[in-house]
């Protein structure tokens, strides 16, 4: 307990050295958009050259889609202390249907405000905040239905194609499976229009609270990549300020295309002000942990009124969707008590036990209404929680969560009224063999709105490598059709992450979502495998590295038995040693027969296909008497 | 290079001291066969009770497979210069078909038992190889199909029950899926009988060389529980005799179903004595690698009575299965030419420059009767090894792959008429959507012989990740079919593994591979998974980490935040902290429907199903006007 603590140094907080480094053999590029302030980031790793006999082959460099934000562009000075710079605000007066308000609206935001002992880990923001004009809905989807294509859509448009017609021109390898998709519809390029297409059906979300000005677009679909979230937050137990900023933007760093925070802890409103000023990505919280807090952690004490006064202090900070665990209903409730595991999901058992304790339904059912027209002023998203998630692989695929599913599947369509974006949260612990009926029950029930699932974990026994459990859950659901897969990682079930744990939960995620997008057969996807085996095969070791998901764990595992920087060049690594090196003699199998005369090698290759017609003949056998 | 020295201290060499600490609050179980030298290693984890208002509940202890042999067993002295004891010669000896020769049968062993500078390092074996005598056959496949059981049956019958029965009698909670297995027949209750019929069939093996005395015998099929193998072995650039001995026993620790020595140094002889001595587990080899350094690295060199001699050689010392790569044959080769990543397999590699070199077929295919010959006098299992599995997502499920395959389905049959136990191996890297087309393609063409694959890989872009790229894999064609998965550490592409590389490894494929079995409803599998859960839902810290694959690494990342013993029986974590924990308050919502009177209780659920009933009358929908 003692290191609940506030960070005295707030006013001298400094980013994370780690997080600001740029990458190897990279350049951050930004692709102009119709309007000039439309610069969408991306990542350009450029790559050595090819020595063949005739000369060196050219290898064009890979473009990789980049979540690190200006932490990674040298050309930009970062100060945490005044957050990111604001690219929105230009996108949002063009638009005209938004207003600055005088004050804070939420009474809970006053009052820290007005706490002078907060003036130290205070956040230096001056100006306040953005909100719909009166009766105006500023959602994407608003605008998608009514047919415009906003800035923000376009942007995500160039984002999702990251210059694949340019890579294809520069001569990338691009041979790629066809994948198979279970009936998404994924073109080959995206366009805006496209993107306002799904977004106006529903089957897309881009999280982008007119407040979060700091935030590079992105969006969630499942006919999109599929985007990995990261979880950070301090509880009662650890972490100053300064901390979960650093997680933030080592989290991004790493490929966390959004960033949760699930602060409980004492500072939650002054933590969040510092990670939304600080964040490119979307922030999503779980606004039901902060309304416990202010009553005391007694769940019967919460009512409508605070936790509505919490949406609004938070939707006015910035961030860009909400948890509600609106689909937990009291006749869902009797569901679970022969469960092994009960309810594992914290909002979920907060509003169980209001539930129970009032004899009432849950109040954020019966609000709903009024949470979307919070929703809509400030273009915050739904996350609909599922708090009857199963605990456990026994408790998979029951009554209670598949009873709680289709009430979100009702809920969406109710938000889609108010033109809310929507997407669903999923589960948890679920056997391999039961995570396809997970998907398509929430594609039916939901009516394709993005499904966001936590990992699912396939086993129950491997604490502190539930990041692998739920790694391998996570691959399979992104291939059915998940939009966006929540990392967990190796301290799940065990304790608070550390910046390490961060990043082996985000790398472990990246690969669960890009198998998933090859396997879903994502244009394009395949060409940083393609890259990277080429130059694995062709012992260009730094390529390899640096085409990596983590560049630095791979050259320093490489670096463990060859140090010198000669080993970066040779033809072998220390599992094969120099003569035995699979790939070299495969190389040296392919110089043979270059090697040969042009005639020589039609004659070796006549010489093959005789003997294998003659094998052939024999119908392939050669004991055939037997 | 430095590194590539003999261990000077053989002689004195020690066991692991980290190998043979007994696991926390278990117990090595012995279950009695029906003669008194059967006798089957279980590992038994003892929990705590459930404190409940009615008094204490009793939580019955959890069976679980154990590999790790006797170095767990705290009644065994263990002495690595010795070996383990040898189990099975009385049961060889009461099958009356095997003599124990007087002298070594291979060339090459005998030149190095001459040779008077390898006595420093040589383990000290004074007992002569056994073998069939003339004209018999001794493999568990040619008494399976004369309808014999043998003790090596009914050793694997018991150890794959893992006393389900008893387990079930005392009380464990044993609800469980009931899986999707894809075509597999697995019984509810393992029989000795069941076992030969597999056996018989071809569908499973027993990999139990005669000379291996010191092995308790595992069984590899997909009606069997999935196993895993662990790579173990020096190279040129590597490690001692001790260090390889360490990571077997290791490796065993953490599970390791079967541990392949892939060793290509100077000493492979000497360092195999020494682990399959020390193993109580199978011991394959790829005999292939020990030829090439036969003739010092030059595949053109290699002859078939130099790869008979070894295949002798090793069979002798004991080895169980052997990988061979018959399956690549000459018209194949050209397959390869315009794959991205030509050819990977190491073994593969040397064939195919064999084969170029002197425009002849594979002699491992054109001897291949020759080899059945050498594996029935010892009861060697085949291995068919997949000398052109691709090396990269581009060239999965390509023509080289597949017509390989083929031809291995074809030595299959051969293998069977000649009584061979035989497996397949299989790759490699396939991206997710491409995985079960490789297994239905190998259960078909080789009429459902157990499969072994290398992962696969579902993308190739994680260098430093790779256990986990392809642990993915190895879980997903585990649930689909294949018998056993080789595991693939950090390390994989980028250096010799260390300890720690193979215990992550291991426990990475433990996770598929039980991942795996819950998918297929094996019977009994989820049990470990519900004491877990429930042991975490009832906060008995103890008992979860004790039930973990990975004990030592759950404690320690649980006490990193909260390392007092007070928090082992704290209702809560650092993850939430002492307020918040969701579990906590799901046993506070229990809690308070016990509390109230049994008329109240029913009350409440009376106005629950009131109120639950009231909702569904309106549809479900709290917006109907909408």
């Amino acid at each position: 307990m003692q290191k609940t603590s506030i960070n005295p140094l707030s006013q001298s907080a400094q980013v994370d050295t780690n997080s600001v480094q740029p990458f190897p053999n990279s350049q951050k590029i930004y692709v102009q958009g119709s309007k000039a302030d439309i610069k969408v980031p991306m990542r350009e790793i450029s790559l050595a050259e090819t020595p063949t006999a005739s000369g060196n082959e050219y290898n064009p460099p890979v473009t990789v889609y980049d979540t690190s934000g200006p932490y990674t562009d040298p050309t930009i000075s970062i100060d945490i202390r005044k957050g990111l710079a604001n690219i929105r605000s230009t996108w949002l007066e063009r638009r005209q249907d938004t207003e600055q308000l005088t004050t804070l609206s939420s009474q809970f935001s006053l009052q820290r405000l007005a706490n002078a002992e907060l003036q130290a880990m205070r956040f230096g923001l001056s100006r306040t905040p953005r909100k719909a004009k009166s009766g105006q809905n500023v959602t994407q989807m608003h605008y998608a239905r009514k047919g415009i294509i906003t800035d923000e859509m376009e942007f995500v448009a160039i984002r999702e194609n990251l210059k694949l017609q340019q890579q294809l021109e520069a001569g990338v390898y691009n041979n790629q499976h066809a994948g198979q998709s279970f009936g998404a519809s994924i073109p080959k390029q995206i366009t805006p229009e496209f993107v306002r297409q799904e977004i106006a059906r529903g089957r897309a979300i881009i999280p982008a609270n007119i407040n979060h000005v700091e935030l590079e677009p992105m969006i969630i679909g499942r006919n999109f990549l599929v985007k990995i979230n990261g979880n950070i937050g301090n509880s009662a137990l650890g972490s100053s300020i300064e901390e979960e900023v650093a997680k933030l933007t080592w989290g991004i760093r790493w490929g966390a295309d959004t960033i949760m925070d699930l602060s409980t802890g004492k500072y939650i409103h002054e933590t969040r002000e510092w990670i939304i000023r600080n964040s490119p990505v979307p922030i999503g919280t779980v606004p039901i942990y902060q309304a416990l807090e202010k009553v005391d952690g007694i769940a019967e004490d919460l009512t409508w009124e605070l936790f509505r006064d919490t949406l609004i202090e938070q939707a006015e900070q910035g961030v860009d969707y909400f948890t509600i665990h609106a689909g937990l209903r009291l006749h869902h409730i009797p569901l679970t008590a022969k469960r092994l595991t009960g309810i594992v999901s914290r909002g979920g058992s907060i509003m169980a036990k209001w539930c129970l304790a009032h004899h009432q339904e849950n109040f954020l059912y019966t609000h709903f209404k009024d949470i979307c027209e919070i929703m809509k002023a400030y273009d915050v998203s739904f996350s609909l929680g599922d708090g009857l998630r199963p605990g456990s692989v026994a408790d998979a695929n029951d009554a209670a969560q598949f009873g709680e599913l289709e009430t979100l599947g009702e809920l969406t369509k109710i938000a889609w009224q108010h033109d809310i974006q929507t997407i669903i949260e999923g589960p948890g612990h679920i056997p391999m063999h039961l995570i396809k009926e997970n998907m398509d029950k929430q594609l039916a029930c939901c009516d394709e709105a993005p499904f966001y699932t936590l990992g699912p974990l396939v086993t129950d026994i491997a604490p502190a490598y539930d990041h692998i459990t739920s790694g391998i859950g996570a691959a399979m659901i992104g291939w059915y059709g998940c939009a966006m897969l929540c990392y967990v990682t190796p301290k799940e079930h065990l304790g608070l992450p550390n910046k390490e744990d961060v990043k082996t939960g985000i790398i472990t995620y990246k690969i669960a979502a890009h198998a998933a997008d090859l396997a879903k057969g994502h244009p394009g996807a395949q060409i940083r495998d393609n890259a990277l085996s080429k130059a694995r095969f062709e012992f260009r070791w730094q390529d390899q590295f640096n085409l990596a998901l983590d560049p630095d764990t791979a050259r320093s595992f490489h670096d463990e038995t060859l140090p010198k920087d000669s080993a970066k060049v040779a033809h072998f690594c220390s599992m094969c040693g120099p003569k035995f090196c699979s790939m070299k003699i495969t190389k040296e199998v392919r110089d043979y027969a270059a090697k040969q005369e042009t005639i020589a090698v039609t004659e070796i290759e006549q010489k093959m296909q005789e003997k294998s017609a003659e094998f052939k003949q024999q119908g392939g056998k050669i004991y055939s008497e037997i």
